[in-house]
């Protein structure tokens, strides 16, 4: 244990940064993230780390969820991020807050590590029509209440109902998305949540904007289902001018690097479907043992 | 690399084999094997691995299925077994070629591994009347063509018509295995091996033997579908009454162990089930450091 800690802790004092945005994902569905960054803030530098040697990680323990997501942080820092953005929501949910506790801004001027889960939050907080909300999500991120207590921060008078979705990565992941199977199951999960009269449904996951459209279809036009793509990267573009002290700028020519623990050719062949454009700048890479 | 081979190298010099007959699955699915030897081989020690964090393997390239192996293999045998049986389909079909030729008999007498692949596939070639052969596995186990490889060893004229169902898994791990989408689902994958009117079916992954009423109502009570779990306990049985020299003898009082790589209490709630008994001797363990 201690073994580790001091390789982070060296990692950390090494390399300077680089000025690049790290964005963590346990596999592809970080991608969709990134894709509203390239579009919205394309002038910064990218490294995009995929841990698809591990995934799923919405079924495992909150301790290896920790685990891992530590390996991948560490290394993204050691790569020479300034910030690091954990598009993956089970991750978010279930290792931030230690992580950025292991990181605080004393020690760490230049490590900052965000998740996806805030963003979403906010914008459903200052709705004020909005009184009951839905999530949606893995097992992982739904047991930690991560979207429930972080709304409660904000308005304790919120009714919030939850509802684990496992099956719908898998789906997806088979290239199922469109087929009537998935619609079924979909509904499955979303029929109790639409039985407790929710005025938003909060996708907490993803790899759930790929069903986008059914999910709102099922759902009925009348209630608002935020795009997490466009508010983080909204969230983002507000924390970069806030946070100057980062030393994150826009350059002449941005490079965008992708790595991932497994086969380059499986995170090519649907990564470049889930990020919309080519992927090229592409590594195999081990964490497991930084 | 060197490295990694210079430890597994002291660990098969290392602690004497200790009686033991090693179970490895990447998650749960080995335990409807395991049930079996303790059914017909209860007298033996056993020590059952399920790498649990890092599942599934089904989706993986096939050379994190081998390095993830390979690490269980070096877990088991510093664990004191003298044989191991791969009981994931995957990870027989992609790692074990290899394992037993870097585990060579000559070098370490008292090192053996299994598959699950061969005693099935056996079975299979001894009915004269088959003359076509359906595999359905997950995604990792039909790209090897592992069972159709050696299937067309012992009966090079069988026709053998394979389909990948990488959503079965998912299913049942959710505790959908007798919902209506799961039967949806399970048509869609064996509608094709049906109209192509084969002889037999071969389930290649444990998880599948949950659907298996399922699946023979599907199929037609005509086309008989192995009990893998069967026969891989009589093909263990005839294999330690061949084999004395690798020392596995049953005891007074057999004992048997429990590793997980992930949470102990997520591997006991639902391994009691795949078990049919319940487990008390379980551990957590970490083997990717070996």
């Amino acid at each position: 244990m201690s073994g580790q800690e001091d390789k982070i802790e060296s990692i950390n004092k090494n390399p300077a940064a680089k000025n690049i945005i790290g964005v963590f994902d346990s596999g592809l569905g970080g991608l969709t993230i990134l894709k509203y960054f390239l579009k919205n803030l394309s002038g910064y530098n990218y490294i995009y780390l995929g841990d698809n040697a591990r995934l799923p990680y919405g079924e495992k323990s909150p301790e290896t969820i920790y685990n891992y997501t530590r390996e991948a942080v560490a290394f993204l820092f050691s790569a020479g991020c300034n910030l690091i953005i954990i598009a993956c929501n089970t991750a978010s949910a279930q290792a931030l807050r230690r992580l950025q506790q292991e990181y605080l801004p004393s020690a760490y001027p230049h490590r900052k590590i965000l998740g996806v889960i805030r963003p979403l939050v906010e914008a459903i907080a200052k709705n004020p029509k909005i009184k009951a909300v839905g999530v949606i999500g893995t097992k992982a991120t739904i047991n930690s209440n991560a979207y429930k207590s972080e709304l409660e921060k904000l308005r304790p008078e919120l009714r919030i109902e939850q509802q684990s979705a496992p099956l719908i990565v898998p789906l997806i992941e088979e290239g199922w998305a469109h087929k009537p199977e998935t619609k079924m199951i979909l509904k499955k999960y979303l029929r109790p949540l639409k039985t407790k009269s929710i005025d938003a449904l909060i996708l907490g996951c993803t790899h759930y904007s790929f069903l986008y459209k059914e999910i709102r279809a099922i759902m009925g036009r009348r209630i608002p289902v935020p795009q997490a793509g466009e508010i983080i990267a909204l969230s983002l573009a507000d924390y970069l001018v806030r946070h100057g002290e980062l030393g994150l700028t826009t350059v002449a020519t941005p490079t965008y690097k992708f790595y991932t623990t497994d086969d380059i050719r499986l995170f090519k062949e649907l990564g470049e479907k889930f990020l919309g454009r080519e992927i090229k700048n592409l590594e195999r890479v081990k964490i497991s043992e930084l």
